[in-house]
């Protein structure tokens, strides 16, 4: 009977994985697999470590299917594992945290709260922030509310993410690599980038990670945005450029940036961004809680079982 | 023909107010009336000052009328008008943006926003707010999927606010002085909430400033929410025991407050409020932006007239 091993890093309902002719076993990914689990022949991973994954590489030969609960299982595929072993991600297991994370990014940024903390913590009342306010000023992001908000990476994220902004009022657009209407959201190709920018108060980033997207969010892409308006990034922190989005930020070039990604994490001590004009730092919270994991491993599993095409392959 | 008072402390289409045979003129709203204008029968008000409304009060002797664009305007009827004259409120103008800012709070509790803030100040990173979480876990307001929220004080503002809420994965329901359903939520009479509370991760308040409202919020009320519940206020700041909240906030009886309103505002340099744990400070910012001010004043104009009743009169 093969066995599958899952990890102890995250609680599952391993009760939901039940019915399968396959032995289910806990194992811990910090530590080495124990000797008599080298025979499994499926792994599911999440927040393993380093030397447990390069382990698991040279002493798990017969594994042939490892499902990771993370939507970019890198750590997996530069452990070693033979490049025979099918990959699958966790992809859509993230989808309503992230969705809700860059949703209040974008209110903390819009009603600056922020702002409003850092005059807390000075025990000052920041009065310019309260009290009667101009409504919907041109030339400023100060709510959803008939804001043109542009998503860049139109996945399943987005998808979760668009409805909440529609019903708060904004005007919603995508970019993707193909362009077409998608859950009823307008997906332009990146070449209308320079029209979409232009027209931006809050640009959600939520491209993933890899050669084609490095520095996406270029200086001359960020010169396309007006001066207003706001980035929020919760796809991976190399698609943004972060000299340059430092250097618009310190000439007041563009409204401000809330990032939950970073080039390197955590962001160094020496980074310019800790102290940049309205950069706000989130430490890549978005995601890190899978969500309805057992129904992907069992659907995974059924479908590795019957010899089917498996759900999520890399 | 009558006079209409319109103040330039808002910007206002007035071409929506013209057809009527109604003089239009626009005031100072921090300066006394000029005295060509103490004809006035009808005076709109907006973030006046205390003098002009109390000089208006003694001048304007042919008032008839006062359009208060805000929600609550206990400045007009302090001024010292005639209680003959009709006071009506900007009752409405303010639910979507009160409404945006209360959801923007509860996921600033929820995603510890202000935690990240306050270590991004430091320059440190908060390693333990991001990476690997555990999802939803029992006794603590991590996210509003799947959430108990309680809104108590169920008008406008909450019927806006409870359909994004639910949008959001959470479970919506209210309390105020009538119970019933209303669009779709179940509100409970105040004799509820005992057992309410005690089943509640996040609590809205919004409860108007009354002497029936004071201290509705007490340490007793306190006691009765879990330890880990969050408590948003975006009413009165006289409907939370403030005393009694930061003495829960400090021996951890409460999970946190985001407040956007005090008993005293601005709040007070030696309040114990601004550096109580977890306590989030709003400059009374929710509202002071009346949207669709216009349709309103218009309305009432007609109504005004015509011989027939007003709307959202006092």
């Amino acid at each position: 009977m093969p066995k599958l091993l899952y990890p102890t890093s995250i609680k599952l309902d391993v009760q939901s994985l039940e019915g399968f002719s396959v032995e289910l076993k806990p194992y811990d990914a910090k530590k080495p697999i124990a000797d008599e689990d080298t025979d499994a022949e499926f792994l599911v991973t999440w927040a393993n470590s380093a030397d447990n994954l390069k382990d698991a590489a040279q002493r798990l030969t017969k594994v042939r299917w490892i499902q990771s609960l993370a939507a970019g299982p890198n750590d997996v595929l530069s452990a070693g594992f033979d490049p025979k072993v099918k990959v699958t991600t966790g992809s859509g297991l993230h989808d309503h945290t992230v969705a809700e994370h860059a949703l209040g990014m974008l209110l903390n940024s819009a009603r600056r709260f922020y702002e409003m903390r850092d005059y807390q913590l000075q025990g000052k009342w920041p009065g310019h922030l309260g009290g009667p306010q101009p409504d919907r000023p041109a030339g400023a992001f100060t709510t959803l509310r008939d804001a043109n908000v542009l998503i860049w990476g139109f996945g399943n994220i987005a998808k979760k993410l668009a409805p909440w902004l529609t019903a708060l009022g904004a005007t919603v657009r995508g970019v993707a690599r193909h362009a077409g209407v998608r859950n009823g959201v307008e997906v332009y190709g990146e070449d209308k980038l320079p029209e979409l920018l232009a027209e931006t108060d809050a640009l959600v980033m939520i491209l993933p990670g890899s050669d084609s997207t490095r520095h996406a969010l270029s200086a001359e892409r960020l010169k396309q945005l007006p001066k207003h308006a706001w980035i929020v990034n919760v796809g991976r922190g190399t698609s943004v450029d972060e000299d340059a989005l430092t250097a618009a930020l310190e000439k007041g070039e563009i409204g401000g940036a809330s990032l939950d990604v970073f080039e390197k994490e955590p962001l160094p001590e020496d980074s310019s961004l800790w102290k940049a004009p309205n950069l706000v730092v989130s430490p890549h919270a978005a995601g890190g809680r899978p969500q309805g994991a057992e129904v992907l491993i069992a659907d995974n599993l059924r479908r590795i079982l019957a010899g089917q095409e498996l759900k999520n392959v890399i």
